[in-house]
C-alpha cells in the first residue's frame, strides 16, 4: 500500500550531484538514474512512496542524462535533491551523494555542487594565498616532504627534519605511516621534529614548518591535534580515511588550532580504483579534500609507482580551485615516487600553484640530506 | 645513499595480512607483494631503505604466496608485519593493513589477524547471546525494520515504530538517510519513536528496541548518542563511512551509552565494488564491524536490489563468526530489497543467526503495517 501524503516543509532549494552511470542502452540509464534518486532519498518502492512533496520534492529529480561521448556505454546524469534532504550536517551532505550508491557497480560519482548549509562551512582556512603567505613563498611551487622510514627513532626523524629545513623544504610532514608508536612516540617526536626545524629555521632565515600526522583514535584525535600546536607544530597531516571526513573538518575548523591542514589519501584509493564506479580523482581528491577543510590534497602523481593518469592529474588540479562556494582553491600535492628529473615534466601539468612532495627521491642524490634539498629547492626558485 | 641503521626495540610479535593480487606471472606477483610490504611500513626505495632491524622487521615480511585456484592470474598472499608498526591505535592498524595500497588496482585485502593490541579492544559489546537475551529471542533469527521515507515528520515516523513494535519487529531502526534534518529533527524523532517502540512493548509484552541513526559530524556525535540513550534508544545505528570506523568503535565502547551498535555500509560499497581490489566482503562487512565494536552488521542480500552474489554473502556470515581474538561473533543482517516470500530461501545460507531486515517489503501486504509485521514474526517463530 502506497504510505500516506504529509506536506514537507520545504524552500525549493535544491543541490546537484553529477553521476558517469554505465548501462546497456538510454531507456536502462534513464531506469538505473531513477534507481539512484530513490536510493539515495527515501529508499523506498517508487509505488509505495507518498505522493505530492514526498515523491515530487524529496525524492531525487533526474535533470539531464547525456551520453559521454568518449567512453562506450557510458552516460552523464545530472541528479537533484532538495536542500533539506541533506540538511545542515556533512556527514548526511555525503550520504545523500554516494550513501547507498556506493555498493552498486556502474555508478560512479563525477561531481556536485553544494547547498547553501554547506556553502556556509569554512573550507580551506588558508587554501593557496594563505599557505603562500604564511611559507614567505609568493609565486614559486611549493616543496614537502615526508620524514621517515618507520621504526626511525625520534632523535633520528629530528635530524632529518633539521637537514630537510636547512635546504628548504617549505612543508616537512611526517609519513603517514608514523602515529604513536612506541619507537617514536607522537609527544615525543613532533616535539624534536618541531624544534629541529624552528631551529634550522633561524639559522636560515627560511619559513619552514612541521606537519606531523595526528590520525588518531576518535576519542585522541583533537586532543592530539592540540598536543601537536602546543609542541610548536606549523600544520597538521590527516588521513580522513582513517579519521573520518569530518574528522579532518573539525581539526581545520578549531580556532584553538588554527594551523594548515594536509590531506593524505591513506585507505580512501579504493573510491577512484575502478573507472566506472566509486567517486572521480577531481572529486574524491580536489573538491572533497577542500569541502573538508584541507589546504593540500596529497596524491600520488602519474609517472610514480601508482597508476593514475596524466589526465587524472591534471582533474585534480580543476577540482583543487574549481569555483566551491566561497571555498579557496587547494593545493594539489602530487608525489607517489617523485624524482628531481621529474620535476620540469611535472609542471607542465601543475603549473606553479603545486606542493612537490619529495620523499625517498631527496635521498638519491648524496649522503647530505640539506644539500639534497637545496637541490631540489634551487630548481623550483626558478620556477617562480 | 642509504640511510643509517638504528635498533629498533622490538617484540618480535608479527600480525599478519592477506592480499589477493592479481599479476601477470609468479615472478610478478612476488614482486608486488615487495612493493606491498614496502608501502605498507616503511614507504621508501629498498636500496636506501636502513639495513637491519627496519629492513628485516619493519618492512612487511612475505610469508607465502600462492596461485588461487578458482580466480585466474590472481595469487593469495600473506605479508606479516611487526606489531609494533601498527602500534596499539586502530586507526594505525587500518593504515598498516591497506593505507596507501587502496590506490593501487589488483590488490585486495582478504583477511587479517589481530595484533595482541587491537585483541585487547572489545569488540561487540553484546554479540549474538547479549542481543538474543536483550530481545528475549533465544533461537529464532532476529527481525529489523528502517523507519521511512525521508521527508515524514517525527509524528509519522513514531506511528510506523508503533506499528512496527506491536507486530512484533525487534529492531526498530532509523533509515540511514534520516539524520538530523528540519522535517525530522534528531531530539524530536529520536524522543517520538522510542516513546511508541516502549508503549507497544508495554501492550503487547515484546521486548522491541528502537535503534536511531546517530552518525553526525565528529564534534556532535557522542553527544547526539548520549542524547538517543536519554531519549530513550534501545540501541544505535551507526554508517563508519560517514563518521570513520573508529568512531563506531567509540560509541560501543562507551560505558555511558551501553547500548548494542548496528553497523550500516553506507559510503564503505566502493571498497567491494572491484572483485580485484579494495577489501574482500568478508574483511569489509565481516571482520571489520566486529573490529569497530559492531553487535550487527547489515549489508544488502543477494536477489534484492544490489549486485552481491550468494557467495559473498555466505562470506560475510563467515566473517562474522570468524574466530577473532575473543570477540563475540556478530549478527550478519541482510536487506536491500528483501520480501515476505524470500525468508526462506535466504535462510539456507543466512540459517537461524540473522537479523533479516525488510523495509519497503513490509508495506506491501496490505494497509495494516502492525499486521504485516505479524505475519513476518510468525514466519520467523517458526524457525526456532
Amino acid at each position: 500500500m502506497r504510505l500516506a501524503t504529509v506536506t514537507v516543509p520545504l524552500s525549493g532549494e535544491r543541490f546537484q550531484v553529477t553521476y558517469d552511470i554505465t548501462a546497456a542502452s538510454e531507456a536502462d540509464v534513464r531506469k538505473r538514474a531513477l534507481d539512484v534518486a530513490f536510493e539515495q532519498t527515501v529508499e523506498f518502492p517508487a509505488d509505495l512512496t507518498p505522493e505530492g512533496d514526498i515523491l515530487e520534492q524529496i525524492v531525487g529529480r533526474v535533470e539531464d542524462v547525456h551520453p559521454l561521448e568518449d567512453r562506450e556505454q557510458t552516460w552523464r546524469v545530472v541528479i537533484s535533491y532538495a536542500a533539506e534532504s541533506a540538511g545542515t550536517e556533512t556527514t548526511q551532505f555525503l550520504n545523500v551523494i554516494f550513501g547507498n550508491t556506493s555498493i552498486q557497480p556502474g555508478v560512479r560519482v563525477h561531481s556536485f555542487s553544494l547547498p547553501t548549509a554547506m556553502a556556509a562551512l569554512r573550507g580551506p582556512r588558508y587554501g593557496r594565498e594563505g599557505l603562500r603567505e604564511l611559507l614567505h613563498a609568493p609565486r614559486r611551487p611549493l616543496l614537502c616532504t615526508a620524514l621517515k622510514p618507520m621504526g626511525y627513532g625520534s632523535a633520528e626523524l629530528a635530524r632529518l627534519a633539521g637537514d630537510f629545513a636547512r635546504g628548504g623544504i617549505d612543508l616537512i610532514k611526517d609519513d603517514h605511516g608514523l602515529a604513536n608508536q612506541s619507537f617514536a612516540s607522537f609527544a615525543e617526536r613532533a616535539r624534536a621534529c618541531a624544534d629541529a626545524v624552528h631551529e634550522a629555521n633561524a639559522r636560515t632565515g627560511y619559513h619552514s614548518i612541521y606537519m606531523p600526522h595526528v590520525s588518531a583514535p576518535a576519542d585522541q584525535l583533537l586532543e592530539r591535534a592540540l598536543l601537536a600546536k602546543e609542541l610548536g607544530a606549523g600544520g597538521l597531516l590527516v588521513c580522513p580515511g582513517l579519521t573520518g571526513w569530518d574528522a579532518m573538518r573539525m581539526l581545520a575548523d578549531d580556532d584553538r588550532l588554527g594551523l594548515p591542514v594536509m590531506c593524505h589519501p591513506a585507505l580512501i584509493g579504493s573510491f577512484t580504483v575502478s573507472p566506472t564506479s566509486g567517486i572521480s580523482h577531481y572529486s574524491l581528491y580536489g573538491l572533497l579534500p577542500r569541502l573538508f577543510g584541507a589546504d593540500a590534497s596529497i596524491f600520488p602523481s602519474w609517472g610514480g609507482r601508482f597508476s593514475f593518469s596524466r589526465e587524472e592529474c591534471a582533474s585534480i588540479v580543476a577540482g583543487s580551485q574549481a569555483p566551491l562556494a566561497n571555498f579557496k582553491a587547494s593545493f594539489p600535492s602530487p608525489g607517489g615516487g617523485m624524482t628531481m628529473d621529474r620535476v620540469q615534466e611535472m609542471q607542465t601539468v601543475y603549473g606553479r600553484d603545486v606542493i612537490f612532495l619529495m620523499g625517498g627521491g631527496l635521498h638519491r642524490q648524496g649522503p647530505d640530506i640539506a644539500a639534497n634539498s637545496a637541490v631540489f629547492r634551487e630548481i623550483v626558485e626558478k620556477m617562480a
